[in-house]
C-alpha cells in the first residue's frame, strides 16, 4: 500500500521538477522577447497544479504511515534547493566549466547571511567574552602540521574501482553495504548476524586499517555501480598540498582547521593578555579539505568556514567565573549513558546538574556548551531539533578529557555543526615539542610557599674531563631533565650504575656516577610553570547555514505553491522591502525617502516599484526571507502620514508614523523590541483585498 | 657634513632598537618575578633618552638638507614596526618555527582593524551602489585560469645564483643594479649612459625574456651577496599549485585574484539582477600569489584580501548615473601627459573635468575613482599622499581601454593600493571562448526596429551529398559565422572561389559556391546580443592598512617618546577605554556599568582599572589608536553624574552627562557627529596635573 504510494510521491516529484525548469527557461525567453507572456503565466499554473498533487501524496503517506517518508524528506531538500539555487543562496562553483565536487559559491543573499552569521558569532563570543581574535594564513608550512599530527594522521582510509580506478571512501562503502544487508526483505538476516551487522555498523568509523580490510572482505563488497572488486582500503591523506617560494624544497598545505595559527601564537598571545590566564583567542577563517568522493550538498565540502575558539585555562582548575548565568539552561543532552541505554533518545537536562552529576566534565566545558546553545537559538535552529552528544571513550583521542558534538536534526539526519572538546595540554605540549620554545604560562602564587624540589648539580670538572667539547650539550641535556627523569637517574646512579642520557643535539651520553648531583632540596618557590591546557568549541558556519536554512523553510498556510524562508532577523540577508501600493510619483518618491532612511539605519532594503501586485511582491521576498515589509499608500502622503509594517510569519501589519519605522525595524533586528511589542503599540491594518 | 649626520642617525636608531629588546625581555621576566621592577623602570628610562637623542640628529638632519633622511625614513619605518608588532597589530606567522616569508598573523587590534575596513568598504561601495556580493573558493580548476590566462603569463622573470642555487626576482636584481650604477660616485657614468640607464630603468618591468636576459648581461648583473654568476632569466608561474580530489589528476591553484569568481558567475548574476544591465558584483576575499622573494613586510605577501568589483556594462554606454555626485572631486591626478611632462608631479583636477577633456575614458571608470578616493579619505589614508596614476599605453594590456593606479606616498616610496581598469568585453569573451557557454546580455530596444542583417542559408541537399556524416558539422559551421565572416564567405564564393570554413570539432571544410546562399534582408528586429564591457576597480585591504598605519602614526607634541596611531573611529579596533580616576569601589562599578553600555551600543571597548596613573593609561591606549576615553571620578557618582570624555588627537576633554556617554560616542564613531559638534555642546574640563 505505501509503496504504491511512494512511487506516486517520486513520480509527482519528478514532474513538478520538470515543470520548475520549463518554467525558468520560458521566463528567460520572456525577458529576451522570444516567448509571450500567456505561455508563462500557463506553464505557472501547471507547476502550481503539479505542486499541490505532490503535496496531496506527501500527506496522505504521512497519515498512512506517521511518518515523513523517505521521499517527503527528499522532497523537502528537492524544494528547497530549488529556492537556495535559484534565489543564488548557493550555487555550484566554476559551473560554465561543468562544476568541480565539493565546491560552492554563495551568491548574493548566502553573502550577506554568511556576513551576518559570523559576525552574530563575533558579537556573541569574541566581544562579549573578550576574546583575542586573530588571522592567520591558510598556506602552512609542513612542520606546523607534521607537529599537530596532520601529516601523519589526518586521513580517511580509501578503496579503487580495481577496473575503473574510481576512487571511494571505505568507511562509506562498508556502511552503505551493512545497511542494505539489513534492509534486504527477500533475504533478511539472521537475528544473530543481525546483531553482528549492527555492531560493526556502530564502529565503522574507529576500524584500523586492517580490520577495516577484514570487514570489506568478510562482507565481499564490491564497487558501487559497477559491481568490480575493489583494492584494499588505504589511508589518503585529505589536506591540500602545495609548494611555498620558487625553489620548490618547502612543502606547505591548505590548513585542515584554523586552530594551529592560535597554538603557534601562544606565547605572543598570553603576553598580549598580560601573562593572566585564563583567556580565549578565537579565529574566523577558511579550512580545507580534500574529500574523497564529497556529496551532500553544503554539508560536506572541500573549502570551507570554521570559528574556532581556543580557551586557555590552568588544568588545575577549569571552573568558570560566569558558569552562574547559564546552569540554568536546559539544552537537550545526549550523554554516553543516554546512547548506550535503550531509549537511544537526548533529554533535557540544565547545564548546572550536569555538571554536578560530573556528567559534563567541567564548567568551562559547561558554560561553552551553554554559549553555543544560546548562539544557535539566536541564528534559528529550533533548539527542539538540536541536541548536544558527547563522544564515546572510544571516539575520543587519548588525551582528551571530555567531547561533545553540537548536531542539528536535517533531512540528512543529525548534522554535527560544532564540537565542543577539553583537549587538555596536548597541543601545546605538542608545538613546544617539536619547536623547542617553551609554551607554558606561570602561576604566581599569592604567597611564596616553601617546596621541595630537585636540583641537578652537574659536576663540571668530571664533565670537562671526561666529555671535553661535549661538556655543554651534557650539562645542558642534564639541567634538562624534568623531575621524574631526575628522579630515575638518581636512583640508577646510586646504584652504582651507568645510565644513558639524551642531548637536543641528537647525541646520547654515558652519564657514571659523580658526574651529576642530584638531591631534593626544600626551597622558596613563588609560582609555578605549567602547560594551559584548552578547551576548544570549533563551529563549521556552512554546515549552520544549511541547517538553519531547512528549519527555516516552509510554505505558506494553504498555499503549498508559496516558499517561505523564515530566517531570523539578525541573520535575514535583507531586512525589509519598500514598495509603493500602486506606482504614482508621490508614492514612489516617500518609498524611496523610507529606503533612504533604512539605509542610514545600516538596514539593507529592497525598494519594488515595479507595479506587480503587492501579493507578488511578497511571495518574491518570502523567497529571500525578508522579514519585514513596509507599503507606502495614498493615506502616507496625504492622510496620517502613516506607513504599512508588515510582519513575514504572522502577515500581520500595523500603521507606523513614517518617521519612526526605521528605527521600529532597527529595534526588530536588535532584538530590542519584539512583534508582539510593535503590535501593542500601533493600531492594526486590515489586510488589503489583493494582500496574499 | 650629512654623511657624518647619517651615520649619527644609524648608531642612535641600533641603540633605540638594543634597548627596547632590554625593556621588553626585562618586562617579561617582571612577570615571572625574575627582575624588579626598579631594573625594569630604569631601562624605560633610558629608552626614552635614546629614543630623545634619534629624534634630535633626524631633526638636524632634516633642518641641513632639506629633506627627510633615508635613515629618517626607515626609523620612521623601525618605530612603526615596533609599535604594531609588539601591540600585535602584525606579527610574522608561524614565529616559533622561524617564519615563512611573505605570511602574516593579524593580532588583535590589527583583526578588528581589518574587520572593520572590510565592513566600512562593504557599506560604501556594495551597500551604496546595491552590488552583488558573491563568495567563490580560493581553490580553482586549471581550467578557469587557463581561460583567464593565468596559468601561461601570470609570471615573473627569475634568475638563480648558478652556486648556491638561491632565487630572485630579475626585474629587482637589475632595478638595484642600475640604481647603483646612478649613485656610484666614484665612477660616476657619462651623460650619455646615465639617459640610457634611466630609460632601461623605466621600462624594467616591461621587459620580455629576451630583453631582459641581453640586459642583465650587458650591465654584467651578479648575485646579491655572494657575487657569483646568475642564470639566464626564466619565467616562474606565481600561482601556488595543488591537486584536487584523491586520483591527482585534477590541477587545481589557488586563486591570484577573487576576479574570476565573478566572471564565471556572469551568468547566474545577470539572471538574478532580472536580466538588467549594468550591474555590479563584488568579493572580498583572499587571494595568493607565490612571490619569488617577498620583502617590504605588509605590501607584498603570498596570502592577501581583496576586494574586487567587477561593473558589468554595455560597451556603447560608459556614462553613470550618479557621475553628478563626483564630478566636482579634485583627486590629485598623475596622467599620462603630466607623467611624459617636464614635471613629473600630479596635480589636483576635477573629475568633471577630467572626463570631459578625454583624460579620463569615461564617466563610469571616473565615477569608480571618485568613489575610491572618497573610501581612502574615510579610513584614514591622507588625500595629499594619494595620486590616482594613469598607465602608460605600454603598460596596459592590448584590450584594456584606460588604467589608473591608486597609489600612497609612504616610506617605501608611492604604492599601488588600488587598480581601476576598463577592461572591455575581455573577460567575458575568454571565458565564453573557453567554456562555450554564452556570456552575453539582450538589450531590448524600446521600440523594434528594421534593420538590414545578413541571413546564410545553407543548401542542405548539396551539402548532404558532398559531407554525408559530416553534413551536420558543415551546416552548423556556416549558420555559427558572424557577419563579417558571412560576407568575407559571401565574396569569395560570388568570385567562384572555393572557402575554407572552420568547424568547432575542430575539422575544416572547402565549401564551393552553391552550397550555401548568404544574403542581407531587411528584418525586424527586438534587441541586440552583446558581450558587456567589464570596469574592475581591485583593492589590496593589506597594502591600504599598511598606509593607513604610516599615515596615522605620530608622536606628541613635545615628548617624542609617545606614540600615537590616530585611527580614524570608524576603523579604531578599540572605540574607547574606560578609566575610574583612582581604585575605589563606587568608581569602579560606574566605570563597568558605562562599558557595558557601551558594549550594548555595538562599541568595542577596554575598561582600565589597573590603577595606574590615567597619563600612563592614555599612553597606553595612544599605542593602539584608541580614539576617546571616559573618565569616572568623584563628580559622577557624588556630584552631577558627568564623566570626561577626552578626544586623543586634541586631548581635549568635556563633560558628558553619563547616561549620553554611550550615544555620544556612537554618533561620533558612525560620523553623525564631529567632536566640534561635542565640544560646543558640552562644558570643557580641564586637564588633570597628572593627565599628560
Amino acid at each position: 500500500m505505501t509503496e504504491h504510494l511512494e512511487k506516486e510521491i517520486q513520480d509527482a516529484q519528478e514532474a513538478v521538477t520538470k515543470q520548475g525548469d520549463t518554467v525558468r527557461s520560458l521566463k528567460a525567453s520572456l525577458k529576451e522577447g522570444k516567448s509571450e507572456k500567456a505561455e508563462v503565466d500557463a506553464a505557472i499554473q501547471k507547476l502550481a497544479e503539479l505542486k499541490i498533487v505532490l503535496e496531496a501524496k506527501q500527506k496522505e503517506f504521512e497519515k498512512a504511515t506517521g511518518k515523513v517518508s523517505a521521499q517527503s524528506k527528499e522532497a523537502l531538500r528537492a524544494a528547497l534547493a530549488g529556492v537556495l539555487e535559484r534565489r543564488m543562496f548557493y550555487i555550484p562553483s566554476f559551473k560554465i566549466y561543468g562544476s568541480v565536487a565539493g565546491f560552492y559559491d554563495y551568491g548574493p543573499p548566502g553573502c550577506a547571511i554568511k556576513q551576518n552569521m559570523t559576525q552574530t558569532w563575533r558579537n556573541h563570543f569574541v566581544l562579549e567574552e573578550n576574546m583575542l581574535e586573530v588571522e592567520c594564513p591558510a598556506v602552512t608550512p609542513e612542520i606546523v602540521l607534521k607537529a599537530s599530527g596532520h601529516v601523519d594522521r589526518f586521513t580517511d582510509f580509501m578503496v579503487t574501482d580495481a577496473v575503473t580506478g574510481e576512487c571511494f571512501r571505505a568507511d562509506h562503502l562498508l556502511e552503505g553495504h551493512l545497511e542494505a544487508l539489513l534492509e534486504d526483505k527477500k533475504n533478511p538476516p539472521s537475528p544473530e548476524k543481525t546483531k553482528e551487522i549492527r555492531e560493526l555498523l556502530a564502529s565503522v568509523g574507529e576500524l584500523k586499517q586492517d580490520t577495516m580490510a577484514a570487514a570489506l572482505k568478510e562482507y565481499n563488497v564490491r564497487a558501487p555501480g559497477t559491481g568490480n572488486d575493489i583494492s584494499p582500503p588505504f589511508p589518503f591523506n585529505l589536506m591540500f598540498k602545495t609548494s611555498i617560494g620558487p625553489k620548490g624544497d618547502l612543502v606547505g598545505y591548505l590548513r585542515p582547521e584554523t586552530a594551529q595559527g592560535i597554538f603557534v601564537n601562544f606565547r605572543d598571545l598570553l603576553y598580549y593578555n598580560g601573562g593572566k590566564l585564563p583567556f580565549a583567542a578565537a579565529q574566523i577563517g577558511n579550512s580545507y579539505r580534500n574529500e574523497i568522493s564529497p556529496r551532500a550538498g553544503l554539508l560536506r565540502v572541500r573549502e570551507f568556514t570554521q570559528a574556532e575558539i581556543e580557551h586557555f585555562v590552568n588544568g588545575a582548575d577549569k571552573s568558570h567565573p560566569k558558569f552562574a548565568s547559564i546552569a540554568g539552561l536546559r539544552p537537550l543532552l545526549y550523554s554516553r549513558a543516554l546512547q548506550m541505554g535503550e531509549e537511544k533518545k537526548a533529554q533535557p537536562m540544565s547545564l548546572g546538574e550536569a555538571v554536578e552529576k560530573g556528567i559534563i566534565a567541567n564548567e568551562t566545558l559547561a558554560y561553552f556548551i551553554g554559549r553555543t546553545w544560546l548562539f544557535f537559538i539566536k541564528v534559528g535552529i529550533n533548539p527542539e531539533r538540536m541536541r548536544f552528544r558527547q563522544h564515546l571513550q572510544h571516539e575520543m583521542a587519548h588525551y582528551a578529557t571530555d567531547c561533545w558534538d553540537g548536531e542539528v536534526e536535517t533531512t540528512y539526519g543529525w548534522v554535527e555543526c560544532v564540537g565542543l572538546a577539553d583537549r587538555s595540554a596536548y597541543d601545546l605540549k605538542a608545538h613546544t615539542s617539536m619547536s623547542k620554545i617553551d609554551l607554558t604560562a606561570f602561576e604566581k602564587f599569592p604567597e611564596p610557599r616553601m617546596e621541595e624540589v630537585v636540583k641537578v648539580v652537574p659536576n663540571n670538572k668530571e664533565l670537562g674531563a671526561v666529555f671535553k667539547k661535549d661538556q655543554k650539550a651534557v650539562k645542558e641535556a642534564l639541567e634538562a631533565l624534568d623531575e621524574c627523569g631526575a628522579m630515575e637517574l638518581k636512583s640508577k646512579l646510586d646504584a652504582g650504575e651507568t645510565a644513558k642520557v639524551a642531548a637536543s643535539t641528537g647525541q646520547t651520553f654515558d652519564i657514571k656516577p659523580g658526574m651529576v648531583e642530584i638531591k631534593k632540596v626544600t626551597e622558596k618557590v613563588t609560582g609555578k610553570t605549567y602547560t594551559p591546557s584548552v578547551i576548544e568549541p570549533s563551529f563549521g558556519i556552512g554546515r549552520i547555514m544549511y541547517c538553519m536554512f531547512e528549519h527555516s523553510y516552509y510554505t505558506r498556510e494553504g498555499d503549498e505553491t508559496r516558499a517561505v524562508m523564515g530566517f531570523k532577523p539578525v541573520v535575514a540577508p535583507t531586512k525589509a522591502t519598500v514598495f509603493p501600493l500602486v506606482q504614482k510619483p508621490a508614492l514612489n518618491e516617500l518609498a524611496t525617502k523610507i529606503s533612504r532612511d533604512l539605509t542610514s539605519a545600516g538596514l539593507s532594503n529592497i525598494i519594488d516599484t515595479t507595479g506587480n501586485t503587492i501579493g507578488k511582491r511578497y511571495a518574491r521576498t518570502d523567497e529571500i526571507g525578508v522579514p519585514f515589509a513596509v507599503t507606502v499608500d495614498f493615506a502616507s502622503v496625504d492622510g496620517d502620514g502613516s506607513v504599512t509594517l508588515r510582519e513575514r510569519d504572522s502577515m500581520a501589519q500595523v500603521r507606523v508614523p513614517q518617521s519612526e519605522v526605521a528605527s521600529v525595524i532597527r529595534n526588530l533586528v536588535d532584538d530590542r523590541m519584539t512583534w508582539g511589542d510593535v503590535t501593542a503599540t500601533y493600531p492594526a491594518q486590515k489586510a488589503q483585498a489583493d494582500d496574499e
